[in-house]
Order: C-alpha cells, then structure tokens, then sequence
C-alpha cells in the first residue's frame, strides 16, 4: 500500500531489512546519523529506535541526489524505497530510495554529538538530555531501565503483590522533617512526600502485600553521586511477615532481575562492555556489629551506634563485592517504625541491601503495636499529634507486617556499573539542576 | 512444618479451604470479621485478603474457648487448626481450632463498619480510609484499579512503548500558569508538574514510543466529583504518528482494558453488580461543530469556540452512550503545541475521549515544527523564554508526534460507574482534603 507522499507511514524498522527482502518496497522513517558523499555516490545512515541503516543515493536519480545533499545530522527523514541485497552494507542489504521527505531539520552544529564519538561533560549532556539519550550507550541505560522495572514488576505481581498508589503531598513529616520540600496547598502548607511508608503500612492492613514503584522527595543537603531531591523508589510491604520474610523476597527479586537482565537485554549490556554476575541468594549477611569490626581492622572505626559514614562505606565496598545486608542495626538510628527485639531493646530488626558501598534497599519488620509505636515516637523526637492520623489506623486491627523500600535509580547504578545516579535518571533533580 | 506457636505462618489463604483438605492441619491469619456465640459454641468468621473462612470454636477446649471469648471485631488473630467438612459452613468446610494468637487488637467501636452493612458518608469514610478499603464494595474497586493498569500496561508493552519517568518538580508551567502548586526548592521557586507533556514529547524524538503512568498535580479552582489535585495518568507519545494513529491505540486499549476486565475480574465486577458492555472500535465519532449541533437541539446553545460547560456534558451523555470521541476543536481553546489543521488553522487535530458525561483522555498531533510552536505560544499569552529548556529541542530533530493522555482515576470511574472520583482513588487529595 502506497500513501500519499506527504503522509509516508513506515513499514519497517530498519532492523527489518535484511536481504530477504531484497527487492521490497519499503518505509522507513528516522534520524539522518551520517552521511558520506562519495561523488556520485552518497551514504545516508538512518537511525530508529532499532539501529540503523543504509540509504544510498545515487546520481542516476538527479532530482532525490540534489534532494539528499541538503540532508544535515539528526534531520528527521521519511524514505520510500526498495531492498537491494548488498554483502557490503551493514546489514546485508541498503534501500535504494525512490522518495525522500524531510519531516523536520536539525541546528548545526548540534551542542552535543549524538553518535557518542565526542565526550561531553556531565552538565552539558543534563542540559541537553535529549541528545544524550540518542548516544549509544546512554540510550542502552534507559532501555535496560526500563526493562528492569518491567521485571521488577512482573516478578512482584507473580508473588501476589497488589500495586497502589500512596500521595505524594501530605501534611507532615514521615521521618522528621529535615529533608522536606513545602509547597503551597492552597491555604495551607503541604509537603512532599519522603516515602510511601506509612501508606503502605495502613494499605497492608487491607490488601496484607502490596507494592508501589513511584516518586520520592527529598531536599538534600549535601550533593553527592548517589543523591537526588527527586527519586524513584519500589516500595514493598506485607501483612504477616517479619524481616526475614521480606529479605528473602527481597534476594529473590535481586536474582530475578539480575537473571532476566543477563537473558532479555543483551544488546544493552554489550554496547555498555558491561558483564553481570548473577548472584545467587542468600546474599551475605553482616551485622552492624561485625561490619565495625570489619572497619576497625581496616583502621577506620566508627563508635557502636553511630552512623557509617560514606569513606567507610566506599572502603567496605572494596573488600566485600556484590551484593549483601547489614542487620541488626542501631535501635536509635533507624526510623520509630521499626520494630525493636523483643529482647534487645537497643537492636533493632532493620536490614540494609548494599551493593558494594551502596545502599541499595532499607526494610525491616514494623512495629504493629500502637503503645510501642507512640513511645518510639518520642524518643526520636516526634510529635505522636503529628502522627494521629496514622497512629488511629493501629486501634483498628493492625497485623504484623515488615516491607522494604529500594532505590531503582541506585539498582539501575549497580547493573549498569554507573558511578554517578545521575547517569541512570532520565531528567535528574537536585540542589542545583530543576531543568531541562 | 509447625512453628513455634508465637511465630504461626500462615499455610493457607480462607479460599483455600475446603473439604478436600478434611482431616489436614492448617494455619490461618486474618481479622476477625464476625463472632457468634451459641453458648457451647462459637462461630468466628476470619477474614484475609482472600475471603473468609469459619473457626468453629467449642466448649470441649475450654482455654482456647475461654480465650477465643475476647475475640472483638477486626482483632487480628492467627488460628492453627484442623480442616473438618462440614456442609453447612460457608465453604463447606470449617476449621478446628487448636491455637490461637491474638496478633493485635481494635479498638471498640470502630469509626465505620467494616462489613460495609452500615453505610457512612464519603467524608467520614475518607477520613477512615484504611477501615472503608475493608469494606467489600470499595475493597473491590481497588482490585479492579489494581488490575486495570496491569492491563493498560501490559496492553502498552506489548504495542511496543518503552515506560519512562518524568520530573514532577519543574521550573515552569506546561500549560499556563493558573493551576500551578508552588514548591519551594532550596533556594527558589519550583512547581509540581500539571503534566508530563513536554518531556513526553521530547523522549519520543529518542525512543520514538514512550509512555508513564504517574501523578499529575492541579490547584484546581472548583469543587467537583471529577477533579481532584492529585490524579494518576496514562501518559502515551508516539513519533511518526498523527492523532487518527493514537486514536486507534486509546480505541484498543480500551476494548483491550474492558475485555480484560470482564474476562479476569468478575468476582469484582459481581460484587459491584456492575456490568461492562464491551464496546468494539472504532467509538463514534463527533466533530466539535457537531456535538454544538446536538446541544443547540438540546435548547443548550453554546458559541462556536467557547468551552462546552460541565451541565452541556451532562446533557450529552444522556444522549450518547458509551465511549466517543469529540474532535475538530477550536483551535485556540486547546494548549499551544497542539497542532492546527494545514487547511483550516482555527480548527486543530485534537480529541477528546469521552465516556457519557466525562472527560476520559486528551490528546492530537503535535506541533513538531518550532517556528509555528513559538508562534501558538504568543498566541496564547505564554513567554516562548519560559520554555526556552523545550523549545531547543525542537532544533535537534524533532519527528512528528502525537499523543494522549488519559485519566486513570476517571477511566476507573467509568469501569466501575462511579458518580465521584474519589470512590476510585485511594487517598485523593483536594482543597479540602490533605489528610489522610
């Protein structure tokens, strides 16, 4: 079926054409990448979101020739033409076009090389993001993330998760609010939500397992490589469940992923030279307590109830490889929903998912008595009136429960082998950047 | 396996039992909906997220009776027992207590029956949402929701679209500044984002077929059944497409959807008594010209160019059942990057996908052309300079696109025949409501 010229309508990706067809018409529709001028000869690489491929003009079709010569880099193309079977080309096969539209034009030169051949720094790829994202191996980031939270989600779903949504503008601090950003809700103040967590626990005491993969805000102070103010978290909570439970789901998506990743995107994981071991659970399992002793040894020691800082962290990641948790935590140092021992106060059943000097993924079982959680609130220095509209829903038949939250931006760091979050976000927030 | 009897793990949801497990031990955990007490014996209706299953408590085990007997409403227990057939239960099958736990208790009364046999009003149910969720009817709706968007979005997967994410914290308006929430971000002023519009657009100049199911943020002015300042939308944009192209992909998914739907969730559907009529492509079909055509019949004139008021609306889905399109709008009510038609530019190629009376999804062709986008910028009182971060863009080889968005929350309202938004959305927000 032929359209009218001004309304080509592809019929093939250019992964489709191979010499199988050769002597087919077909369209294709896409980016000028290239083009080399031979004379009488003149090489267009086309570029879609599936590859690329030859359209050659020749000069016994004067008038599409002339045409072709004002083709410039990223110019937006429709081409009609016929397969012709070619050993030299690279798929075996080029389109001699027989119709050529110019749909869209392209600035030039452009401020960033799209084909990935010239560097940029990072803000200038920020800046101009869309660019970026047609670089080869920026582009494979944003295909394996998608494909991850595609398996992130199937693999939740096959395990009887039920996904929700929780508001992202909410009337006071989850955690404190140090780390929150205000916004004007008509009359009155609001904020934006740091994490879905006490949503997800009242919605346990409905649906028992449920799961949200969405935004979470945080104004952070400082800037780092492993810090947004925006985020995207995969949140999980399950009614009837402790820690152990949870860990365990928890190590079970991690090799889900990690296997479905290896298997379904190995295009992607080859234009980033990137192998993955595919780690098998249980992961490793330290403690808080063995994890300072670890970092005594290595002449770096952090007083018992203190945070880890980040150099220890970064020196934690060079002697324990892939991924493992860190339990038994600080009561004092994790948030008042989490669950002490019943007999040790001063630890509590909170866990870590760290990869390497990075953590991954924070969770524990929950504390499902209002008494406890009301005195837990205190002593962190919160307000139990701030709370009420939570603390209610435990007079109503809270169960146990545990869950986890897991940054998918510092997963996708971890798969994808990035040293900066911002590599793996497509339009990254933080203290300094609010565009593009 | 049995565990130690503080630890009970659930073997079994309620659905599970049945009189083929006669004979067989088994745990069971939920909230206890119901108790009657016969004297000798006591019925005790347990409740999970699965159904309901019947713990026939007796006299015989005098402690596990005695303790059975503070049993109160929605306390949440774990029972080990042992399956008896029983013809007269609920299943056909009832458990034999051996153990019980009381894992939690409720407070008495509750805000709001459970059971959903004591109606309350929205507010009362709203500001008691964990408790309304219980509820069978409103629980059903969620399930719904729940499956509706793994529809959509398996539907999206499979046509090819890539999810991506946008930024919900943006420096300027998408369309206008009117219905904007102020954040404030560190040092400046941002806004939450009323739509991933532009950014949409922008990754379809790179991955060509892209979609986001997200929140969206408007200060709305009004009060209504079908606003609220935080929605959830199906967000689609496709390059090398026009409007009849996505048309066509909003008619399948919705055939797709209600299939689905009837297909996989009729215990839903049966406990809403709702009936889907599964309505096959393509929707009628009616130009804006038209539908003030029907309304002038109606004695509802409205002026060539104006906005169809929400009575007029009201009016037409007495008329027109089912889904429909509105199309051929004035161009100058639409937003700026909506494309106007080559032969007649006060006309645009926008549509609206309409479901009786409401508003379901938006969309057209785009402007993919930057001097015609900066001029319906002008023309409608916005700054080309604020959206300097976009239009750059359009310089870099934007292919022509078009897209819709589509209100989820309202799509909800329409499969399950909801007179308010807020029945379909779990914690809505609006400029009344903050909390829970």
């Amino acid at each position: 079926m032929q359209r009218a010229s001004s309304k080509l309508k592809r019929t093939h990706y250019s992964k489709d054409i191979s010499p199988e067809l050769n002597g087919e018409e077909v369209i294709v529709c896409g980016w000028v990448e290239r083009v080399r001028n031979l004379g009488g000869l003149m090489f267009v690489i086309l570029r879609d979101r599936e590859g690329s491929v030859q359209v050659t003009f020749s000069k016994k079709n004067r008038e599409l020739y002339e045409k072709a010569k004002n083709l410039g880099k990223e110019y937006v193309v429709a081409v009609r033409g016929t397969v012709k079977a070619m050993e030299n080309a690279p798929r075996g096969a080029e389109i001699i076009p027989e119709e050529l539209i110019i749909l869209n034009v392209a600035v030039s030169p452009l401020p960033l090389d799209p084909t990935g051949k010239v560097d940029a720094n990072l803000d200038t790829r920020l800046d101009n993001r869309v660019l970026d994202l047609r670089r080869p191996k920026v582009n494979a980031i944003f295909r394996l993330r998608h494909n991850v939270i595609k398996f992130i989600r199937s693999f939740l779903l096959d395990e009887g998760f039920m996904e929700v949504q929780t508001p992202k503008i909410i009337a006071s601090a989850t955690e404190g609010g140090a780390e929150l950003f205000p916004i004007s809700y008509y009359e009155r103040e609001a904020f934006l939500s740091q994490s879905a967590q006490l949503y997800k626990e009242q919605l346990s005491s409905v649906f028992e397992k449920v799961f949200e993969i969405g935004p979470c805000y945080r104004a952070e102070e400082s800037r780092t490589v492993r810090h947004l103010s925006e985020v995207y978290v995969v949140d999980v909570e399950a009614a009837f469940a402790d820690a152990e439970d949870v860990m365990a789901l928890l190590e079970r998506l991690i090799h889900h992923v990690l296997t479905k990743v290896t298997e379904e995107c190995k295009e992607e994981l080859s234009i980033l030279e990137r192998h993955i071991e595919i780690q098998k659970p249980p992961f490793p399992r330290y403690t808080y307590t063995e994890i300072l002793e670890i970092l005594e040894k290595k002449g770096i020691p952090v007083a018992w109830g203190e945070d880890i800082p980040t150099p220890a962290y970064r020196e934690l990641g060079e002697t324990i490889k892939g991924f493992y948790f860190i339990t038994e935590w600080p009561t004092k140092g994790k948030p008042f929903y989490i669950k002490p021992k019943e007999d040790k106060s001063e630890i509590c059943e909170a866990f870590d998912l760290m990869y390497e000097w990075i953590e991954l993924a924070s969770g524990g079982t929950r504390i499902h008595e209002k008494e406890l959680l009301v005195k837990r609130l205190r002593e962190q220095g919160l307000s139990p009136s701030s709370f009420e509209f939570h603390l209610k829903t435990f007079d109503w038949g809270m169960p146990p429960h545990a869950g986890w939250g897991m940054g998918l931006d510092r997963l996708m760091m971890a798969i994808v082998g990035a040293e900066n979050i911002r590599e793996c976000v497509f339009y990254p927030r933080d203290r300094d950047r609010l565009i593009p």
